[in-house]
């Protein structure tokens, strides 16, 4: 029954794109609609983004920021006050035209991100250097304009926090960003047992209207980057384009220095593509809904349901613990458990009763193990700890194996090709080379990393010389 | 100083209306923007929405129901499957017609409710009488094509969540929406002591779609009703519409019975028009994301900001306290916190910690009371469930007093003018009858309360025969 159920998802290493497929939908996490390019968030994959939701916004709110809600409409001629901005989101953004049966005078865009509210906001309520720094978070949804489109990966609609600040310096507004940007690799790297690389953006890959953009960057299963989370430092570009000014001790009128950051629903995707296996997805056990499943063996007989409601109870004060007490076979349990990732599974029948024992399944290595009952609590919380680290080790190892270095352009096009992954290589600056290494392979840089590693003194392109190294690679 | 800080706003009695936007701006809970009927939810209102929010959500979760995320457009050929629907709300909906430069070929409605894109959900994972009863719910934001707005209390964007259930017979879908029905009479009572008429909207009044839509209403201050939240029983019409069908037990085909409830942002409004006063908010306990706001006194004097910190962490186990240490003007700081409507006012300085002791001060009465230290937690936390049950009491006592009885037409205009309030009185069914005393006295049936009064046996309009009682009230 196992091998009938694994079947019906593609293997990863035949189609990966249609196993991400298989995955997102057998497992329960989504659904289509008549919507194109958006996506139903079922019960299980919302309980999993609220859980990473959650952690982000304790660490939002430890680190001193509050929450507010901006509204989902921007005036056209809103969006247009600052240039690099509107040119960088005019060409993906939903207009409305019409409410009820009225045209309207002017359009409104159906808000990609929200830096112009806050930038207006901000003109509003700051006006002395008393009043900085401002430290504002929203939870929403945004829309862009996506021609083709995967689930979490990149969809019209997707959820998100835009945190956007404002600062009396740029000093101010850069450690911001950097600690926001640590924030994310927190969560990635503790929560969900992604390691990433944190970096800059080149000029080319920037956001619209920053000077500096900052990003982890992960690295799939399949040997793909995906940006899992921004950092946006804009110095006093918005101000100077919205008129946020203060004044300052000395009395002078100042332009705040600003910053926004964001985190998406797209982790989810991460999570899947860094995780998953052939039986389905496997979630981290700080990130799961559902850490530990019970599955009653031979529940008809006596004393067994009791049993395993009373464990439900007892381990409910140590994890997150579900019991599936359905008349469904344990065998049709055990794979729709192993899809949908839950970390730990745990068998009780009239046997382990007897012996005064459980057995625990792994999802990561399918491991079984049998634990005494007088056991069970500290074992099974170790247990937790050790897939933790577990998978984020083993994500590591991949990403290592998966991390070349090239002093060419023959090399990277060669090394991309053979296994594909980051590729460490020197780059001289000029947008030319990241242009010709773009069409040459597909691979676009992913981030100058905060790492540095001189692998070579020469640009990996034109061969001038290069102080600079850079993570280049094929993205989602 | 007070009293300058007090005149900031306008006195409730001179212009309740202007009061109100006085109240919402100067206590920081919104902000205007350039999004006409849009409001900017600031920090202090956000973590009142998420207060509010978080009972709310605990007690949908507790009732066996699901998070789920649906798709913020709609396709207008799907808005068209159910005709009452779309006939409602059709005329009041924002259009997205294109997406970057291109114009779509089917035009987006952006939800002004979600029931359809439910439906297709629900006719997609829904084939036995297994998978019944599916309890989805989600919080989201929805937009309305407004002509006028207030902050809150009609915005054309606003926050709720909606709940939209499918049940095998029309007996569990009824009980189902009064169940939900009552959750949001709970939270109203009991987190937001507003007391609340629970009962059955007319024909006239029922929401797009529905067989039968229930209320919870409550009375404002000025004596005009507020819709506080409804359920609505749809029995089988959005399921014939939508080929919504499960085999049952004996493997016949069935369509489904359906439900869906709302609560919105909309009660923030209720809260400050049932709660407030001419100093500006008062929120119940339950309610207020700061229960407690410490100021201490003198602060420059040695000892007493570390001994107001201490008192801090040590009361911020029983309540949510906060401090305030700014270098601000107690007098400045006393205002500004009544205007916020923060429960309990802590005041501590130097003598008060010579004689082991603190002034609390409650906002809803203004009442100053000394409290030695021994007794303050025990104290603090009595005073809490004090304020709150008082608030609660006070309401009642208002919307009691702004009760009346009319027998005639006559009557009942007199008595609206004169005393502003919920007017019970029969009605023999016919909607001319409810048309023609909203054109006569602009009131309209609030509900046909379950707690069923005979008042007189004839229709208050019409005279005839006329066995039910109904709330009538003119209403935001």
């Amino acid at each position: 029954m196992a091998k009938e159920f694994v079947k019906d998802i593609t293997a990863m290493d035949e189609d990966f794109a249609q196993w991400y497929t298989d995955v997102v939908t057998k497992a329960d996490l989504i659904d289509y609609s008549s919507v194109r390019g958006s996506m139903i968030i079922r019960p299980y994959g919302f309980a999993l983004w609220d859980n990473i939701k959650n952690e982000v916004d304790r660490r939002i709110k430890e680190t001193g920021h509050e929450n507010v809600y901006m509204p989902l409409f921007i005036p056209e001629s809103l969006l247009q006050k600052e240039k690099d901005h509107v040119e960088g989101f005019a060409p993906e953004v939903a207009w409305v035209t019409h409410g009820g049966s009225e045209e309207l005078a002017e359009r409104l865009v159906v808000r990609p991100t929200s830096e112009v509210l806050f930038c207006e906001h901000y003109k509003n309520i700051i006006h002395s250097y008393r009043d900085l720094p401002k430290l504002y978070n929203q939870w929403a949804n945004v829309v862009r304009w996506e021609k083709t489109t995967r689930p979490f990966l990149r969809t019209l609609e997707f959820l998100w926090q835009e945190g956007h600040t404002a600062h009396a310096t740029d000093e101010d507004a850069m450690e911001e960003t950097i600690k926001m940007l640590n924030v994310y690799a927190d969560v990635l790297e503790n929560t969900l047992a992604i390691p990433v690389v944190k970096g800059e953006k080149t000029e080319k890959e920037k956001f619209a209207g920053a000077k500096h953009t900052f990003t982890v960057e992960s690295l799939m299963h399949d040997g793909k980057a995906l940006q899992s989370g921004t950092s946006h430092h804009f110095g006093t570009g918005f101000a100077e384009a919205f008129g946020i000014q203060y004044t300052d001790k000395d009395g002078k009128l100042q332009y705040v220095h600003q910053t926004s950051w964001g985190f998406t629903t797209r982790v989810i995707g991460a999570l899947i593509m860094v995780h998953g296996d052939d039986r389905g997805l496997v979630i981290p056990p700080k990130a799961a809904p559902t850490q530990v499943m019970i599955v009653p063996i031979a529940q008809h007989k006596e004393g067994v349901l009791d049993f395993a409601y009373d464990l439900k109870n007892s381990l409910g004060k140590v994890a997150r613990v579900d019991i599936d007490a359905s008349d469904k076979k344990p065998g049709w349990k055990f794979n729709e458990y192993e899809m949908k990732g839950i970390p730990v599974r745990l068998e009780v029948g009239p046997k382990d009763i007897e012996n005064k024992q459980v057995v625990l399944v792994r999802r990561d290595t399918l491991e079984k193990i049998v634990v005494s009952m007088d056991q069970l609590e500290e074992k099974l919380v170790a247990l937790l700890e050790e897939i933790q680290s577990n998978l984020y080790n083993k994500a590591l190892k991949h990403r290592e194996e998966r991390t070349s270095v090239a002093t060419t352009l023959a090399e990277l096009k060669e090394s991309l090709e053979a296994k594909p992954g980051f590729i460490k290589a020197m780059w001289c600056g000029e947008l030319a080379c990241e242009e010709k290494i773009k069409e040459d392979t597909s691979a676009t840089s992913r981030c100058i990393p905060f790492e540095q590693e001189k692998v070579s003194d020469k640009c990996v392109c034109c061969g001038k010389d290069a102080d600079q190294m850079v993570y280049w690679a094929k993205a989602y």
